[in-house]
């Protein structure tokens, strides 16, 4: 039985939670929160609590706060010799306090709320300061994802940079187009297929092979008439000029 | 029995072209291509062309060519009283010659060569000069595809820009996001999840309720660091900082 204390209870403490819940290799031993009377707890045999000194020993404590609270949050932590992990894309291993045995659990996914997640599909990327940590890290990741990666600190920055870029900014680049669909009466869904498929290519084709478009092939025409066309909002066309020409900047290194 | 005649051999009109096929419905009658001997059509039954004078009458003539072609390729069919259409999300249906009858064919997809459609998912817009022509419009489209949308000429430009965003300018990130992961010895695949997750979520959720990230929340350390983790790239880093800036000040005007 592996016994897990979660620090904080937010979006990704709370899908953690979820994945670990009725897995019999796991108990939760304590979720730490600012105000247990504001926590909703699926299982009510689980400890809230939200005083220091009330921390009891467990096998792995998951520090899920926001990036700038880790470091302070894990000195916060008044056991000695615990493993502590962090869940964050972004913070090097160091970042958190000393006194103890430190790791990363690093869940790379979009976590919305209200939005449940299989976390099969998920990989997990992992981290540890000694050797015999990893061994652990790899257990509990494996019992809730079919995918777990070792990956040091500036490896994982480098994931979470590409990450913005393919989700966040790719989020953006969605709703730019549902706003143009918007102003002109044409139902966003019709781009639904065109997205999935775009997606989707990628797992058989890299993208610079499904690279296809105007910018791709040069057609200065039709950019010209797309940046005309967004002569009105001077955002988006920004970021039109800009893309299209890295584009065709990079298809001359090819 | 609806005969059509493919102007043009390229990615689309191959891939259109497999669509109809084996339709009961459809007779494929021609194909124009500038050089016989170098087109391979799957049914030998079809009858390749490639002088201007052999066309004979069809029910649709399908222009299948690049943009800048479609003007001058319309005015080459010497018949009369023909539904000529192209397939272009980005010309405006007067681009064609007026000594027939006009109209858009325009099948929303990124067409990437070898590798195969299923049209029944992909819309296909349509636009006529005459609203009899709308009819057999429909028809052809409903063969192939579940979804037809009548649009006209400055819809489809703004849903080609539109496509623009959301298929060639997102799979530029992908190709961004793919570099940074190259660079630092990740293998891209761990990406694979978050984005299909990426297109998956905007199904449910809107674009704008679906971001996420740093710049969302204006999470001004990890936006540094990574801005400082881009400095060897400038193209990177610019797109890096018009894109977050771009989304911070789309969450101001909520």
């Amino acid at each position: 039985m592996i016994k897990i204390t979660f620090i904080g209870y937010g979006n990704v403490a709370q899908q953690l939670l979820q994945a670990f819940l009725h897995n019999p290799a796991i108990k939760i031993q304590q979720i730490f929160v600012r105000d247990t009377a504001k926590a909703k707890v699926l299982d009510a045999t689980i400890e809230l609590i939200s005083d220091w000194s009330q921390l009891t020993p467990a096998d792995i404590f998951i520090i899920a706060v926001s990036d700038d609270a880790i470091t302070e949050v894990s000195a916060n932590i008044q056991l000695k010799n615990q493993l502590v992990v962090h869940t964050s894309g972004s913070v090097a291993l160091d970042q958190i306090s000393n006194h103890n045995r430190r790791g990363v659990f690093y869940p790379l996914q979009t976590f919305t709320k209200g939005k449940e997640i299989d976390f099969a599909a998920i990989p997990i990327c992992i981290e540890s300061e000694f050797s015999a940590d990893l061994e652990i890290l790899q257990k509990i990741s494996k019992i809730i994802s079919d995918k777990t990666f070792i990956i040091n600190s500036q490896q994982r920055k480098a994931l979470h940079v590409a990450a913005v870029f393919v989700n966040n900014f790719v989020n953006y680049l969605y709703q730019i187009g549902s706003e143009i669909c918007q102003e002109n009466q044409v139902p966003f869904s019709i781009l639904e297929a065109l997205i999935a498929e775009t997606a989707s290519k990628i797992k058989t084709l890299s993208p610079l092979e499904s690279q296809t478009g105007p910018a791709k092939r040069k057609d200065h025409q039709t950019i010209d008439s797309h940046i005309d066309f967004l002569n009105a909002d001077s955002t988006k066309q920004s970021i039109y000029k800009l893309l299209t020409q890295s584009i065709q900047e990079n298809g001359k290194e090819l």
